[in-house]
């Protein structure tokens, strides 16, 4: 990240008044970047530069202090582990910019960009225990029960409050009232120490734009300040690395905006992001058409997983089952699922050629945050994650995709890997199809008990003529190996060519 | 049953040249009843009267030796434990006609009344140890791989075959051709002792009419051959209480018959049987329109429970999951259930105010069948149901409805009694909708272990005023009720008023 740093007017309301923009330049390309005002009369203007070598950049402002500044610089190619953004590769899935394979297995803490210590930590610590690489959050903050954020990203209106504070549980907090005309420049890089921190341990940071989980009426915000707001994070955010643009979080509860202000928010995002970061929405009840351009990939509230070939096939794009219900012993339907019951799913969505997201939801002591929000991970899920994602990461480099149509569940590549997950099913024995010619390794899989057991001697198909040929519809194979399974629920078998 | 015998001729083919029928008459009250050819001259006429008191018969018949045999015999009142047929009671549920509640919890094994001993035998012990109250079994022969039916339901064509007996497992019985317009009543005398036996036990024989499991052509037979195969069968069987019709297995499998073939069989089973026996017809893919007025109760292939109350309001009748896949370890995707699966399942169907049926698929050594067409019972999925079956018996006279809407699904009977199944789904507490100003004991219960806790103290709905009165669309009670309980998957939770 290259940020430029300018001394500029801090009078009248800077947030309006003063437009900064820069346009970088490498040979005869040019990238134009928006600035964004800091406080104090400090301006910035940050920029991820996508190419090594020579560029130069020149400001434009309608502030004299700030036009028409100019400046050169060598960008030097990426330091070890830097693998530049991820974006969507191989049609259904997703890579860093340099090629390096990156699979989705993210989880859920909504308040950890606004949470404070020493819940953040815990937070970071239960990432890095389970190895999540990727979180999603909200950039607005959004209620903590009894917790506060640590700042709020607009200026407090003194004394005035729309809210009686006897009716609130947090301690006053939700009754301030805010002029949403005035970021609050600290709230902002509170949050993107976060997000740097993320980056640091290789967590892609899904940052949610917009949400209904609100207290301070920043939902209902009238449209220029809506658009001043996203201009504004685009302006602050946009040069991390790390960063996806998730519009919103259950995107159909915020009754007060139209399809039309979601269209317009993924068209600014377009039109502001020089990076190009990727770009969802995240809906509950009625999913936003994924087939528009602007939308780099589905984010679901489903857990239809048997569908997946279908969403997939329908929008072109990756799909991430980003809420599949949580882990926990909420009251809630969606939040109390045995960590038996999420990893299942996350196996669902892996032999379906899809990804999925965690979230948990344990009752909590009071003065304690639940994880979907930030702090302590108490589940069991986390490691049986972390297991599913390395054995993916070993088998593929490019995704595993489904063999649409095959008997049970499948993802892999013909001829190479084949990933099998039989969920409820107890099969003692199974046909399954593979090429005829081609010797592989096989392994039984236990998912929950995190073992990988080689079976003794090589596999291959062997051919049963036209029967057999018959069966293959899905492209697995044309021949039949007859396996020997130990016909107990939730196992996985495994096909490596030798 | 009363059965009335006649020497007749045997000349000829006297399964079609010979009717025979007989007028059973209470007073003013007249019933026709179909006669049927035993072999060897005889002739036999069976029926179930419904009401004690004095009745009188006169037959008719073209053959003049079986035309106009009168008579008058006395019917005494029921003997102990004697309930009568099995009847749709409550509209959605099932009582015999005395008014004993009984509720379905049925197997399947469609062999045991062909496959002969020892496996008879075992199926019975298997019958006995699970409690089941209804097998279904199939009249017509299956194939069944290296063992072989204990007779045949038709006449042998002697030295016909109608297939390669190379091709063939079972020791060329299959290849074996018969003649469709001769039955063989010793088959059906057979039969008819199975069904005999089951009754004794108090278990309902749901007798499959039609099934596309053939290996002698008798799926194509013609439609005055089919419907006289019918009218037949009806005739032997009708008088024996137990018994049930399933007007076929699998219908949609049997393509050589048309809509109207099986509009046609369901109109000669209401003319024909004059005990009005329950009759349904069971579906693979298309479901039968179980609306039509012949149809007693629907017979589904499905486990989309949480459909059952959307189904009983189309069809305005019971509604019974007769397949809802096995508990078993075969290749298939619907023969390989665990046991907890399947005790799930039963669950689901009894809480959302449905029935469902159990089956059972393990790979057996060479000479064993499988318990779907007899033999042993293997798995461990019996005592649960039998658990349920008593819970349910013990809680409810005239069956457990669905609170249609409640949060969590739950059947019952408003201010009486309600159980929850909370399947997957693992809340450390819950707020309960219960009525205010009536006090439950509860219990909590574990399907699979089963166990029946009493929790300690008394429970009642605390009235919270609009918004807990909000919450109770299902119809549950007003108030609410906070219970902590263990979170973990698969819990009930039964409240009964004190």
């Amino acid at each position: 990240m290259l940020e430029l740093r300018f001394n500029g007017p801090s009078g009248g309301n800077p947030f309006i008044d003063v437009q900064l923009t820069a346009v970088f330049a490498q040979e005869n390309r040019q990238v134009p970047v928006f600035g964004f005002y800091d406080g104090e009369g400090i301006y910035r203007i940050r920029y991820m530069p996508d190419a090594p070598g020579r560029w130069t950049y020149v400001t434009a402002s309608n502030a004299p202090e700030l036009n028409g500044a100019t400046g050169a610089f060598e960008v030097l190619p990426p330091t070890k582990g830097n693998h530049g953004p991820v974006q969507v590769a191989n049609r259904f899935h997703f890579a860093h910019v340099d090629g390096t394979p990156y699979f989705p297995f993210g989880t859920t803490c909504y308040a950890l960009g606004f949470i404070g210590e020493p819940f953040a930590q815990q937070t970071f610590d239960g990432l890095v225990s389970a190895q999540f690489n990727k979180v999603r959050l909200c950039l607005l903050p959004k209620p903590l029960g009894d917790l506060q954020p640590v700042a709020m990203p607009f200026e407090r209106i003194p004394g005035a409050v729309i809210a009686d504070p006897a009716t609130l549980a947090d301690g006053g907090m939700s009754t301030q009232k805010f002029d949403t005309t005035r970021f609050n420049p600290a709230y902002f890089r509170h949050f993107e120490k976060i997000v740097e921190r993320l980056n640091v341990l290789g967590i892609q940071a899904d940052v949610i734009l917009f949400h209904p989980y609100d207290a301070w009426d920043f939902r209902n915000m009238p449209a220029d300040r809506d658009d001043r707001y996203l201009r504004y994070a685009i302006a602050r955010l946009s040069a991390y690395r790390n960063v996806w643009w998730s519009v919103a979080n259950e995107y159909d509860f915020l009754t007060s905006k139209t399809l039309a202000d979601w269209n317009r928010f993924f068209r600014i995002i377009t039109e502001c992001d020089p990076s190009s970061h990727l770009r969802s929405i995240h809906h509950s009840g009625e999913i936003y058409d994924n087939a528009r351009p602007w939308v780099t990939h589905a984010s679901l509230q489903r857990h239809d997983f048997e569908r997946s070939s279908f969403y997939r096939e329908s929008w072109g794009k990756p799909v991430i089952f980003d809420e599949v219900e949580y882990e926990g012993d909420f009251a809630k339907r969606w939040g109390n699922l045995s960590a038996e019951e999420l990893v299942r799913r996350f196996w669902l969505a892996v032999v379906h050629g899809a990804y999925a997201s965690h979230g948990e939801t344990f009752i909590t002591p009071p003065g304690q945050p639940v994880w979907s929000n930030a702090g302590k991970l108490r589940g069991s899920s986390g490691p049986r994650i972390r297991f599913l994602r390395e054995l993916v990461e070993r088998i593929t480099k490019s995704g595993l995709n489904e063999f649409e149509g095959a008997y049970y569940p499948c993802a892999g590549k013909k001829g190479e890997v084949y990933l099998y997950y039989f969920d409820y099913h107890c099969p003692a024995e199974y046909d399954f199809p593979l090429p005829v010619g081609i010797r592989f390794r096989a392994s039984l899989i236990a998912p929950y008990d995190m073992t990988i057991e080689r079976m003794a001697g090589s596999f291959t198909g062997k051919d049963r003529g036209a029967d057999s040929r018959q069966r293959d519809s899905a492209g697995l194979g044309e021949g039949i190996c007859r396996i020997r399974l130990p016909g107990k629920p939730y196992m996985a078998v495994l096909f490596e060519r030798e």
